[in-house]
């Protein structure tokens, strides 16, 4: 007797968003029923529901920045309990058994985890939806606390755009010494921002657009650097330690690498496509510099984010919508028009019904 | 009274090495000088002799894989005496000040190092003439020891081959355990090889030609595999925690990438120029991969390098030839018909006085 959801999903690449009613899985031994509060809205979830990334299967109901309350559990489930307050991020399930799984890295499954939405269930082989709807049927391995400490609303981008840029951060020992620059101040930008500079950092804000100092130093930045001025970009060659690299589009590395430090890394947590224009190999080479890259983050380390963020008040800076307005803010998202991240209230759903 | 010297020089881009008269500087407080015994023909002195990475001054005397035997010393040189067998790499100064010189790592120097030819001395403004000569003028700081367990003609490859291989091997804390593979069997390739088996690496060898598979398991490769083939590129995927690139000129990263595990490294050693065909960023930031390079290696791990060699046997395999056979030996390195090393006669200079 599987659960009916109400919930709003795209039915194809070209059409806009509207409600549609499915069906969750009862829930197994181990799985956690949550009642979805509030879901941040996604850039990606924009790049699958237009199928822009391929493979998108419909219909689609986006979402995974999803914080709820516990409504039931599973026989198993002795972590969780009705009423808690809860989140799920992009991930619902993995193998469990390969190394990166071992090691708390669910993103780097080799079997691939199982995505939150547009994913298939690897026990029963149905598909995976979204947080865009009113209930979610997770196992309790992929479900994490959230402190009442944190604000729920302004906690949910914390499950995709907080664990993205918190993980790299976490992986390269950024603390107190540590020289910084957050490429890009958008839903993932503003957070490596606020994360940099709790953990002790000294931080630089990388930008294209010359009116963002004031709001970038409110969130953390100690410098911001206009990346197309030459002079500005030539004052900061050979400083950062670590470069954090948000931006989903295609730019040139090239000139951010030579602000590295011998050792530096530059991490792309936003870009998926080809690196153009080209790296120049002796930009890595001659300052032993790295340019890497890092997936969202474990299960333990999202836990391990949001205790973090509990005890340093750090949520996401965010505008609230209906799930009524969802169409409208994904064009705004497109216009990086947003400060920082759409959340959905989920109440709103019941105007629909 | 500074010495006059005989060496080989390229007068212009396009005039063949011939033999050419110069002067060194009177050794100062802190030089040693060596007579040159040995001297190793790097690709390097190609591009350089003709220009390619611009900015040649002629005339230029090539050659930094130095071995020679010390016959004075100045003042205030306690490190080495009269008949030493010593070594000299790329470098022959540098800033001795900066966070990179203070590491022990020189090639870093924020002010540059002082190349060991096609380089202007930072005392008196000279340029520097390289190891196709007799006799060469050097700071006791970047001059090192070279054990008699080592066949001196063998050994001079590991002034630049060597510690081009070796510093990144050690630096990414190469050992028992570690999975490495090499790209490229030249000169870089096969120290590359002798160094990660010797240091207990398990070793492959990423090859695009099908007959060195014999060859590459005497210099140390466990693994052969053949790049060109897409089965056996598969089969190899998520594999090694570190590949060394030791290709000079541009090729296609992205399988390379395909075969790293989770923080796998791809260091660059050979290349310098535009990373084309473009990386795909997924390959980076899927698998938390990462795009590195490293630049020679500083004096300490130099010597370090070379008292390891004395230690487990190692040294480059060497064909040798005369200096006048020098612009021959050009051609055959462009053409990879060396196995895989020229190494000049120096004795044989006295033929052209």
């Amino acid at each position: 007797m599987a659960l009916p959801i109400l919930g709003y999903a795209a039915q194809s690449p070209t059409t806009a968003l509207a409600p549609h009613q499915f069906q969750r899985r009862d829930p197994r031994p181990d799985d956690v029923v949550i009642d979805i509060l509030y879901c941040g809205v996604c850039h990606t979830d924009i790049h699958q529901a237009r199928n822009e990334w391929h493979g998108s299967v419909y219909p689609m109901v986006p979402g995974h920045e999803i914080i709820g309350r516990v409504s039931a559990v599973g026989a198993k489930v002795s972590k969780f309990k009705l009423g808690d307050m809860v989140g799920v991020g992009c991930m619902v399930d993995s193998c469990q058994h390969c190394a990166a799984c071992e090691a708390g890295l669910e993103p780097y499954c080799v079997e691939g985890p199982t995505w939150t939405y547009n994913g298939t269930d690897r026990h029963d082989g149905q598909p995976t939806y979204g947080g865009y709807s009113e209930r979610i049927v997770v196992s309790d391995k992929f479900v994490v606390s959230v402190s009442d400490k944190l604000d729920p609303k302004a906690a949910a981008p914390l499950l995709c755009a907080g664990i993205t840029t918190w993980s790299p951060l976490r992986h390269w020992n950024i603390g107190k010494g540590s020289k910084v620059a957050v490429v890009g101040l958008g839903g993932l930008g503003h957070m490596g921002l606020k994360f940099a500079k709790a953990m002790g950092a000294e931080v630089t804000l990388f930008t294209r657009s010359p009116g963002k100092e004031a709001e970038a130093r409110k969130l953390g930045a100690d410098h911001v650097v206009l990346s197309t001025d030459a002079a500005q970009m030539a004052a900061v060659a050979r400083q950062f330690d670590f470069i954090l690299d948000t931006v989903p589009s295609q730019h040139d590395l090239n000139p951010y690498l030579n602000t590295l430090t011998l050792n530096g890394v530059l991490c792309l947590v936003g870009l998926l496509e080809a690196i153009e224009p080209p790296v120049q190999a002796a930009m890595v080479v001659l300052g032993r510099r790295s340019i890497s890259g890092s997936a969202i983050g474990g299960i333990a380390e999202t836990q391990e984010m949001l205790d973090f963020c509990a005890e340093h008040g750090i949520v996401s800076d965010i505008e609230m919508i209906a799930i009524q307005d969802i169409n409208q803010a994904y064009e705004r998202v497109l216009k990086s028009d947003v400060k920082y991240r759409f959340v959905i209230d989920m109440a709103s759903l019941k105007q629909t019904a």
